[in-house]
């Protein structure tokens, strides 16, 4: 009689783990993107859920983030498996009284409207793992992939710390009215820089100056090296690189001796055909420049300076306050815009930070 | 009378000089080299010294240098200078008591047996002024050009100043028989690295083995990405690279994550239509794997650390009293043979540093 009861028991939870089964929309890679990506590399596919087992969380995306790197994860993860990329999420079902329900938390599962987040993963606060949302107060809970994420860190710590302005340094920035750039610009003037910025329309060229860039310029109508010779007569003391390409083979031959290139991105080659780790003879980087100018190059991954994360988010959230730092989002609405929104990064559709709400 | 006594003293003062005066021979540079220089790009000519006055002594060359640079310097001094170079001299008239007669200095005065430098010159021992040579003891004076000049520096402070060794990392050096590369192989063993050498013949390689490199490569029968993915599973930590180039493509690709490039030459490019401050793209440094390994790649000319000239030196000349390090010297005969010793640096026919004896 007390086995039949828990049988009956068992029967109902089977039942009500059916009807309130979980169904996640996913966007997976299921082609390698060939030059530019396309919409029919990535497939929509239904997902169910396993149950929350204890210590795990069930999420729901809030905000997901599109972001120029993953053009390079598209190259690394397997086919038929969820898009990489890393969302604002909040806890809609918790068996963890660390994460309760309504908890806002970022996390690096992919292009997917829900997820089940296991003990393990919630107990690894570190690089592509599972972090906290800093205490935003009432800024949107979106800029914790943008300007109070990874971007704002980049930003932070990849100008500061590779480049170390001082005042009155000459800083280039390109990709200026992204959501890395537009920061960097706003720090670069913040440290006493003169801050000459490119980007690719003349609406965003209007809105770096408002962010307080002393020169800047549509990179698409006006040529590089000129106006480098202009604004810059005495040459480039730190560059923040995001575009790579052609853009820097321009900007390079106007460095200054011991000028330092913080190479955070090179968005303009991603869809070429030149993967990490490749030989290639394809590089801006002219040997004969940098050793005769002494330049310093250095490539970074924000994940560098995980150990300092809320370092930065907190600077950065303190500039905001003051009204020091201004940011953008541009929002797509919809899941189902996530690979247009992707793409639409290699043609500058977005100003400011890339964001898709589902 | 006393006039007339004045008179003739100047006339026997001026048919001396006649008689003395000195006739250096010369070579200058008299059309751009178009990739390999030829003998035909330089002119040896005569040129009748002018008198030393106060404060001036009059130099006869000891030693010549015949180094990589100088094919960057072919495309920038004037033509029909003399070819920039520096050399190992010795007094043999001076009008200034701080550069007695038999006094050894170094000047860059360029491809010429014979030099005035003037009072004003002597004063400056700065990047390209005349330095003293350092008591060598019984060692040769041509080490003044050498290990225990401005090679030698370049070894010691690019190395030790941009690559920070530690114990157990791993180094890759090419160029590792010539006269800087060779210094760096064994200030690498010095500091407890594994040391990885490409070299350009047989008997260079069994050299650089000699001199303590781990492992040791002829890069004309090797495939370079072949022999490190063998010999450094792990990565490379530490990049000395004189070469650039195709050997630096296909060797970025073996860098370990936070590795480091000394950039401090592109030998192999030197004869490419690709100029200083030129837009190009056709460097081998990967911007995806800079990126992604976060490497660091530094440009440097050694008169950085013109302020540090003699710690360098002195430790080096150390390390050789202790036999620690070793060198040497291919020396050429004759001032005739400047231009086809320094073409003769692009197939590798010098082992160590390459010196012209007039």
């Amino acid at each position: 009689m007390v086995l039949g009861l828990a049988r009956i028991q068992c029967l109902l939870v089977s039942i009500y783990q059916s009807i309130t089964m979980v169904v996640a929309k996913v966007w997976q890679l299921v082609r390698r993107p060939e030059g530019e990506p396309s919409v029919e590399d990535f497939l929509c596919v239904e997902e169910e859920l396993p149950a929350c087992s204890e210590g795990d969380v069930l999420v729901e995306a809030v905000a997901l983030s599109i972001d120029p790197y993953m053009r390079y994860k598209a190259r690394q993860i397997p086919l038929n498996t969820p898009m990489f990329g890393s969302q604002v999420a909040k806890v809609i079902e918790s068996k963890n009284p660390e994460w309760p329900v309504g908890t806002h938390l970022v996390h690096y599962e992919g292009w997917r409207t829900h997820t089940v987040l296991r003990s393990q993963q919630l107990k690894n606060e570190e690089h592509f793992g599972v972090m906290h949302l800093p205490d935003m107060g009432d800024l949107p809970k979106s800029l914790g992939i943008g300007i109070l994420g990874m971007p704002g860190n980049t930003a932070y710590f990849g100008f500061l710390d590779i480049c170390k302005p001082k005042a009155g340094d000459v800083v280039l920035v390109n990709g200026a009215a992204g959501a890395v750039g537009s920061a960097v610009v706003q720090i670069a003037k913040l440290k006493g820089c003169t801050v000459i910025a490119f980007a690719g329309s003349d609406e965003k060229v209007a809105w770096v100056k408002e962010l307080g860039a002393d020169h800047a310029f549509n990179y698409k109508t006006t040529d590089v090296g000129e106006a480098l010779s202009k604004v810059a007569p005495k040459g480039v003391n730190l560059y923040f690189d995001n575009v790579g390409g052609k853009f820097t083979a321009q900007a390079l031959p106007h460095m200054a001796d011991y000028g330092v290139v913080s190479l955070c991105g090179a968005i303009s080659t991603y869809n070429e055909d030149v993967d990490i780790g490749v030989p290639s003879l394809t590089s801006p980087f002219n040997e004969g420049t940098v050793i005769w100018r002494q330049l310093h190059i250095e490539g970074f991954l924000v994940f560098r300076w995980t150990a300092r994360w809320m370092e930065g988010l907190n600077q950065l959230k303190e500039w905001i306050e003051q009204g020091k730092l201004k940011y953008k989002e541009t929002v797509f609405q919809g899941f189902e815009k996530m690979p247009s929104a992707f793409i639409g990064l290699f043609h500058g559709e977005n100003t400011g930070k890339a964001v898709v709400v589902p």
